[in-house]
């Protein structure tokens, strides 16, 4: 298969159950919500070291958010419930409660309710007060700037971790050119985050390494400069591979983003120096979900 | 003591001695180094549930970073030596190692050494590549976009986290819009990070709780909404409260940053809302800086 | 009427004729396509000395633009047909065509056709080429990068400019942020944009001077500094006064955005320091539309 | 000569005498001031269809902007002292006179006086007042949110306009990369601006066309796609050409923005696929500053 002169590999990628919530944060205007909101998903690009991983899924206008104020929209991912809880208080106790102007709601109805404000809600030292709007559980809790609005509970649902896809190209520029192209047009659709800095990793680990103390470690088949001292898998002219991950409510949200990623990335095309869409997996062992790029991309 | 008709208390900020180190990050270009800098110094407000405090200190012009790339400067302080190393090796491996075409390199050269590549390095599964370059070690270490080149250590050194002041105003924008004033005066100023989403925290807290479990608490006496039912500092008119809080290489630097981000606050004045300056402190017993505002500002 | 504590005057907006185009300009990202479209609607506030009013109505995702690269759409009005061709030729011109891996497309599919690529594609020296798809004629000019792809035409259409409305406040801060609110909001509705920088002025001017030769003067009635020595419109207490102006394909494109924009600051009310909306007018003699603010949030 | 695997042609650029200009605007925060620099300075990419070149010079730290407030430095460039006269008065009458919270300060102490607001002080209406702050003239012009603090003139100087560079790649996203590494290398130096849009010209023109009335056209010899239907510059492989011109207040500040941009673009190197960098010039004939390459990198 091929897309403008880009090759498809004929190969899958692995990805894994997750557990996964999103909390709408608002703020007096897009500038301090975004503050808020880039803090608590910052350091959460991986569930190994991070916690979780994290990320704004889209801004919020003031039409649809549920104060009237301009906000994002944030998803967490963790691989166990309890993990996910914990991350979320600790993110939102620090990052938004702590935030100038800020309140947070949930943003999944239903699910599995974990709490948002009710464990933060005891900062207010007992001041804090209670209310229900349309069944649902808010709290106002007393801070230097006014009050701290926080919907009690948000919403747990299962969730998918580890979509990718990997782009090679002739050289650096090329292959984050079309990075930058294929995270531009997967941001447009809901349900997803790229969890890297800017949506990109470019260092690829394999299972394993000859430390033993290691788990993972580089990729080789996939680094350009030891490819005369490894097992490559990459043909001469190959400088750069980049890699986006994908996190997503559900299989058919990942789907869609690597779907749209590719394509955009393919725009640039072999006249642009992009060589090769391909993409990592297991062996499909580990990972219950298999996301073939030929189907996806059929 | 009064500036623009804005009100400076009589009292100090305390604070606290902690590590402290400086990473330079660079890149193919500046978004992409700030990708891998936000990302490595976010959710690192507070070192009680982050880990660290961290935040990016200021840009770095091609000219004078170490590769002659754009790229930016970060700051981490710790209450350890122990948990600054920790924090450091995984926000830099999890942050920085996977940010496209970033490198690497030691900001403050002396200090007492912590690792930076030096453990990050076994990444390379043997791959990876030494060289001493004016008598510092750096590794390269293979990754799919090519090599990831860090500096095997940077210079650990003590510091002062915690200085900090409270700007008190008629309403929610005025306080936000001089807080906004404040923070673009301190950026200017090197050494220092205001770790707090956009600079800014409004939850201010004290110590204890009526909660047994917490160990802190809103800061009832600064919260305008419950004025008539606590022991309030506030007069009234007054209706919001913001605090911006420092950490610095040195005391000088947070005296610094302190005086630069009252007078750019006091700038707004009276006529704007702004109506009084205040510190935040333990009653002197906990922390052994001392920052008198009227000394500062005198 | 009253909306959170803000009075609504009740006067009116008056607005005129106007023509109006859209083009939709792409590139290899979004940071170039903006980098086009803000130099091509810049300095073009108001026709009266910029030639056209203009602006960025809204980010074009790859799945909607029409050669699947992220862009930006442009609206520009002018009072007359001539002036917007040629105001449209000048820009497209200096900023579109000479922006790097830019391409042009209509924004208006009906309308009166005028020329986009028309007249640019003899840039191209001989050496262009046209190409017909689905009906439509295309430009492709040979350039140093590449080639520019340009759409013959782009459909010309009646529109209204000069909707507009006051927001008068206890301070400056306070009537910014609530400027702010309102142009975040009123920046998700597509056919409008609001001409001045960042979406607001601030000098307000009635017809006529002292000065013989100025058409124009600063609106003294609604000047806070000089409240004591002319005929002041506004009560004790009110320091700042920001305005709002839009332009628009249609009139009810105009309310909307009024609506929109007048709810979003009214959010911030009283408490806030928000007093009073008002409208500016020429005592409905010389603009054929009339926008009542009380009719427009019944 | 030959830089990381780059060549460098023995060429020159040639470029012209202008008048240029700096005018200082400030805000109540570095948003509000870049809004109305970027008004001011948009559509400003020629000389010949916008009447002048501007562009944001730099940021300007609260500290050193005149009023202690957050800030911007614009450039301004004309072919004549009338026509710059113009220009400034209408872009900064429509731009930074209406923008909320704005003032504008000289740039530049010495030169030959221009009005600033000597003439935009006649929007007061008679209530502007004038004050004289160490021998220099200031008009408070009252506004709708308060005052437009305005110095009566600033200085202009001769200047120097149309250094410039070419840089030729393997592909558009290559050189791209290359011109984004110059613009970012070049914005740190004070004096000179880049005033195509992002910094970057694609449409390098020859003079005269195959048509008449057209006095520059598209140079078909740097344009790779009809490299086999005119006599080519470009070697085979060069996919994309691109050009940064550059105007300054001396030659020597043309100069160095060229030997910074050029360094920055050949940090890519050949590795990367840039392979050559040349100049524009009309043969020596026509402009009286010529910069030549290798003189320049030597």
């Amino acid at each position: 298969m091929n897309i403008n002169g880009v090759h498809i590999d004929d190969t899958f990628a692995e990805a894994f159950g997750m557990k996964a919530t999103r909390v709408l944060v608002t703020a007096q205007n897009l500038k301090w919500a975004y503050h808020a909101a880039n803090a608590a998903t910052g350091f959460a690009t991986s569930v190994i070291a991070c916690g979780c991983e994290a990320g704004v899924e889209r801004k919020l206008e003031p039409t649809e958010s549920p104060d009237g104020r301009p906000g994002a929209s944030m998803l967490f991912f963790a691989m166990s419930s309890k993990e996910l809880a914990k991350q979320l208080e600790r993110r939102i106790g620090q990052c938004v409660l702590t935030a100038p102007t800020s309140a947070a709601f949930a943003g999944i109805d239903g699910g599995e309710p974990i709490p948002l404000g009710k464990n933060l809600r005891f900062f207010g030292d007992g001041f804090q007060l209670s209310k229900l709007i349309g069944g649902k559980r808010y709290w106002r809790v007393p801070v230097m700037d006014g009050e701290f609005l926080v919907q009690e509970t948000t919403g747990m649902v299962k969730a998918v971790g580890g979509g990718n896809f990997l782009i090679l190209a002739d050289s650096r520029p090329q292959a984050l050119a079309a990075c930058e192209a294929a995270i531009e047009a997967m941001r447009q659709l809901p349900n997803v985050i790229m969890p890297f800095p800017g949506g990109v990793v470019r260092s690829g680990s394999k299972v394993g390494s000859k430390y033993q103390a290691l788990m993972a470690s580089t990729n080789d088949a996939f680094c350009p400069t030891i490819r005369g001292i490894t097992k490559s898998e990459l043909a001469p002219g190959i400088e750069s591979v980049m890699e986006i991950v994908i996190d997503g409510l559900t299989d058919a949200d990942i789907r869609g983003a690597m779907r749209a990623g590719i394509a955009a990335a393919c725009t640039l095309g072999a006249a642009n120096g992009i060589r090769r869409i391909s993409a990592g997996n297991y062996g499909g062992k580990l990972g219950q979900f298999h996301f073939q790029l030929r189907e996806i991309m059929g």
